[in-house]
């Protein structure tokens, strides 16, 4: 088995969370200055490590191994939220640089490798999961054409020009090459930690249905409307609110979540009943029939309380991922090589947040590993994760490539 | 009985929505440029009444009538909400000077006069009930020293300075000039009009009671955090929400009203569990005692809320006016007036806006008349009122002016 280097791992994941350090964590969103120059480190970082390494013309970095025996594609992203995280998706990609050393020091190794990448804009500054979806053939020229960053509004193909990668073909999977794909990621979540786990294995991607539900009533002056005459949108929407936590516990699975994260008044005035308000519930689970069984529930509920009024209710889906299991075969891998290097410190579950590996999935085989998130805290600059379980992490992973890479 | 000119009444009213013009309605909030202008068109027509005008140092627009007689103040405010409606506070001042005009060509008002005043700000651009309470002796200069206009900040000082009145001084009310103060305004609700009344007789402007209520949860990741593990802010404002609205149907009196106009979640992003959030709670009533008894109630289901948790909850009285009683011979007189112009076609009622006469009260006898506003819309540039409900409202103003200086 190729043995990873712990400190030679810590000392990457410390050098890279270095390009657009913020307090603890890191600011660096897809395409800032940051970014790209982390993205030309690890190009040449994988070069140290034997691959032939590029970034193409969407900003990922790939980096490929040398010969033709039996491949694997592993990554993540590196690309951050602002004022996020140093690990978040870092991690799974210099695992994967430290993974690609570790085979090439290995003579045992000779005649399998992996493939590494990091995914550009996995967090959807421009577009969620930018990168992997260009890469498995889910991106069109004409999305791209119309792009632009959530915030400033930046045209995508301007970042792409600045970051000198006009012209730059997009690399394109092909599936032939690969066993499949792999990622390790940081939990996100507190579920590790708090069952005292130190690997994780996932069994799914859980999938996300969302739903924006819209109250009309009537915008009157809070002192001179009799409560008889109000067609209060705020209370419409506080009413419904309840109704959706209290049906929703009824029918949810054991790690269905939902969430009303979005809620808007309008005019959000102390002296004004709202004339309009708007909320988004997001459901999230790992089957796609409980995901429908909770929004047929919203939906009855919002139709419900339209007829009875006073304010008109409507419902619309705005968006649903469907959930993807990962292969079951590379979990058993992930379980085996955990078993052997946590003893009974694993466990499976589920992701509740999105991966590049779901876009992957659609392509190929896909695995997950997760390591525990300190305090279950994600997308803040405080995320962090032991050193320890960092390279436990890392051997782990490394681990169950080469035995799927030899199955 | 002096008897007003409707065509001169609505003239002038049409000619004083043209400073400011939006619409079919008029932008002219305080100090700004329309503002300013209207104010001195104001004094030209007060001058031209037979009243010695001027602007004073904090903008009130004050006329005073020749002579020694017994006198009334009687006005309303000439600045605007942002694209607000062209009577709302213009119509009792156009009442004012109309009614020192028809006073002054009646030979038999010789002896008895009003002054007319439109005082600066009701609406609380720099700050509430800026002019009256000058006027009336509730602002020292430490306020106006500090006092900013609530969108763009500008001083009040830099404000006062550029409309020329820099080391003007401030007119102050001398009470023994008056048997009180008698302001008309437009109702700004839609009693009137429901109840098919021409005329309103105010009994009392509420009071106002504010409570800002503060959830703090645990800010998390929608995806990974397990509904066991959560403590949403968003979840503990809405329940709070439902509860206020059951509880306080019960404790309500017969025209209390109360409304959460505003609520803010943090961060209010579809995929993040609300760490924080925060909400108004404003209560309106004629009685001070049900006001504080709704309050109570707050507090109570505030506290038991942060008792049984998960979120922690924090409630506190942010402000309290308290409610003003109209004097009731003034009310007499405006109701023996609207029984002689109107029939029977007239009601007693509650303000439940706020109004420069609140501040007056504290000082001298104060009385009120409203019109009704046309399906109730105020503080939007599509609030009017009936031409004909315009100058029967003048009228019957007059009249009840006339019998109290006569009284």
């Amino acid at each position: 088995m190729a043995r990873i280097d712990g400190a030679r791992l810590i000392g990457d994941l410390r050098e890279l969370a270095g390009f657009g350090r913020y307090r603890t964590g890191v600011h660096r969103p897809a395409f800032s200055d940051a970014d790209l120059a982390a993205r030309h480190w690890l190009a040449r970082r994988m070069a140290e490590a034997g691959l032939d390494a590029g970034i193409d013309g969407i900003g990922n970095v790939i980096g490929r191994a040398p010969g033709d025996g039996p491949r694997l594609l592993v990554g993540s992203h590196s690309d951050t939220q602002p004022q996020g995280g140093w690990l978040d998706g870092a991690m799974g990609v210099v695992y994967g640089i430290e993974l690609a050393r570790a085979m090439r020091d290995d003579p045992g190794c000779r005649g399998i490798g992996v493939d590494v990448a990091s995914w550009q804009d996995e967090e959807g500054h421009y577009a969620n999961f930018l990168g992997s979806r260009s890469f498995a053939g889910f991106l069109d020229d004409a999305e791209i054409d119309r792009a632009r960053h959530r915030d400033d509004g930046t045209p995508l193909r301007d970042a792409i020009a600045r970051a000198g990668l006009a012209g730059t073909p997009r690399a394109r999977l092909d599936a032939s090459r690969y066993r499949g794909y792999l990622e390790a990621h940081i939990e996100q979540g507190a579920v590790l930690e708090l069952d005292q786990r130190r690997i994780g294995v996932v069994t799914a991607i859980v999938g996300i249905l969302v739903y924006r539900v819209t109250f009309v009533g009537e915008r009157n002056h809070a002192g001179t409307t009799p409560m008889r005459m109000r067609k209060d949108a705020g209370v419409a929407l506080t009413a419904f609110c309840n109704e959706v936590h209290r049906e929703f516990k009824a029918l949810a699975g054991s790690v269905t979540v939902w969430t009303i994260g979005r809620i808007v008044l309008e005019p959000n005035a102390p002296s004004v009943v709202p004339g309009r308000a708007e909320l988004l519930l997001q459901i999230r689970d790992p089957s796609l029939a409980t995901m429908e069984r909770l929004g047929a529930a919203a939906i009855g509920l919002a139709e419900a309380a339209d007829r009875t009024g006073p304010c008109r209710i409507a419902i619309e889906r705005t968006s649903c991922t469907e959930p993807v299991a990962m292969h079951e075969p590379f979990q058993a891998a992930i379980a085996a090589a955990a078993e052997r290097r946590a003893g009974r410190d694993w466990m499976r579950l589920v992701s509740g947040a999105g991966h590049d590996a779901q876009i992957l999935a659609r392509q190929m085989p896909a695995g997950m590993l997760f390591v525990p998130s300190i305090g279950g805290i994600s997308h803040h600059y405080t995320e962090d994760t032991a050193e320890d379980d960092l390279v436990l992490g890392c051997q782990t992973f490394a681990d169950a490539a080469e035995a799927i890479l030899r199955s």
